[in-house]
């Protein structure tokens, strides 16, 4: 940044000191260190971890402290804890504040934001990074966490464009790539290929764990086992909420994903060797074409 | 190795040039180079790229020219060309020579080999290296790959002594940590480890690939979907010869992972977040604890 360039907000409040919106201050202290950022984290642990990485200029431990005189809001916590969180905010949410978040599903955070904001609806920015980790915990956050990876925007007719341009700009600045998806859309998809897979991943380690030799099964998993359950190692909170605000379409993938299933049990049980090969093959060159493009 | 050391061997021959029998090779030589290794495999590229890599000091298109004058031949074919590459052995054995496997699966191999070697079977080793990647072929061989990684021996109780000390050395000299399994429980455990969770991967994949907006979906998985279908690269024929193999143990976990998603689905279709959470808390726990542990 020139000293000349005009900041887009001068004042930021943090909700949550996680990875993700731990990740997200540092990103923006590094492009504007003259934007003051105040954190609210309930957790001590949190504040005082932000305040020793850097995260934060200043911690509170009330969420009045936190937002006072902020220019924009970013609800960095589970998305369970939405709807409780925008109705603490309203009455100490000034004219003009833009609030915008990093949850993983979007219709249920809209709607929690519909119900509570009122006449600040439209200056609410929802947003999603496709960015994540298995660690957790400002410890874990890192100023490039979201270079060149993408951030989602699903904003709605109601939505506000100096709002949206404000909060676009500073997750480019972050070094994100924005996209702009519908929100039901955006839920459908990342049941897809994230919600599902987590589930799948902490069914396995779930199935294995509760069996009476789980200590001499496990002693013989390798690299395979690692990387299909390293998600199963997620914040197991985080999964919940989103598990919850994002059921309709999971629940779609997970029938979908049964049915699969079943069709490979039936090859297997019939010793169907070519249907078990061809379904293998364009799993593998799918995996594979995913991998060498621009987003795997 | 001192100069005075006695070779365990001095001829080997290596049936079948993929990543695992390569890797095998190379670090056998780094620890004798005096061991001749030749080489059979199939194919011409692999036999080219496996004088190339160091992995074979000569290379055949006949087993027969491979196995001339070899003391011990090591089978590193998919599971399933092993009962017609016992069948086209037994002419061309030496009375002595000492036989073993790399196979993923032990049941199977072990009957193969009663079936085909007569009085040449209680010098059948089986064996299971277990270290993987999703890359395959001699360019991908490593002289490190079993380094600190365990090797799973089934021996029978016709298995000669002399010649599980023999491949026990090798493999030691190899890096690997030599375990004995009984053939029944390796094939039970490895279903639950390693069959299933690839299955699980290649059907994820297969299910977002085979739909009409498959483009869009796959241009937002990221780093989860990554780790979850990294075994969806693995080779296909590899993984069907495995799941045909050993079916009765795969079908048997199969059902157990099915039984855990109906379970997962109702707690889901339920909103029943404390059934959800318990379950994650159980599942990150188990990860967690099998990750910090010796072979996690």
């Amino acid at each position: 940044m020139s000293e000349s360039s005009p900041l887009p907000v001068s004042r930021i409040a943090l909700i949550g000191a996680g990875l993700i919106g731990g990740s997200w201050a540092l990103a923006i202290r590094a492009a504007y260190p003259q934007i003051q950022i105040t954190l609210y984290d309930h957790a001590l642990r949190h504040r005082t971890e932000a305040l020793q990485q850097g995260i934060a200029t200043q911690a509170f431990d009330t969420l009045e402290g936190a937002v006072q005189d902020a220019e924009l809001i970013i609800l960095a916590v589970p998305v369970g804890a939405f709807p409780a969180m925008m109705k603490q905010l309203v009455p100490v949410l000034k004219p003009n504040t833009v609030i915008t978040d990093v949850g993983s599903t979007k219709q249920s955070v809209i709607l929690a934001a519909k119900a509570s904001l009122g006449d600040a609806f439209p200056r609410f920015v929802p947003g999603h990074p496709i960015s994540g980790a298995e660690k957790s915990g400002p410890l874990a956050a890192r100023a490039d966490l979201f270079k060149n990876k993408r951030v989602v925007f699903t904003p709605v007719s109601e939505t506000d464009h100096d709002a949206l341009a404000k909060v676009r700009l500073l997750w480019e600045k972050a070094g994100a790539e924005v996209h702009i998806l519908d929100a039901a859309k955006h839920d459908e998809i990342f049941a897809a290929v994230s919600h599902l897979p987590h589930l799948l991943s902490y069914a396995l380690v779930e199935e294995l764990a509760t069996r009476p030799d789980a200590a001499l099964i496990f002693s013989y998993a390798a690299g395979g086992f690692r990387d299909f359950t390293r998600i199963a190692g997620s914040h197991p909170t985080m999964w919940r909420d989103i598990s919850l605000a994002n059921t309709e379409a999971l629940l779609k993938e997970l029938d979908a994903y049964t049915r699969k299933l079943a069709e490979l049990r039936s090859a297997l049980e019939a010793s169907d060797g070519a249907a078990l090969l061809a379904l293998f093959q364009r799993a593998q060159k799918a995996r594979t074409d995913w991998a060498s493009g621009p987003t795997g």
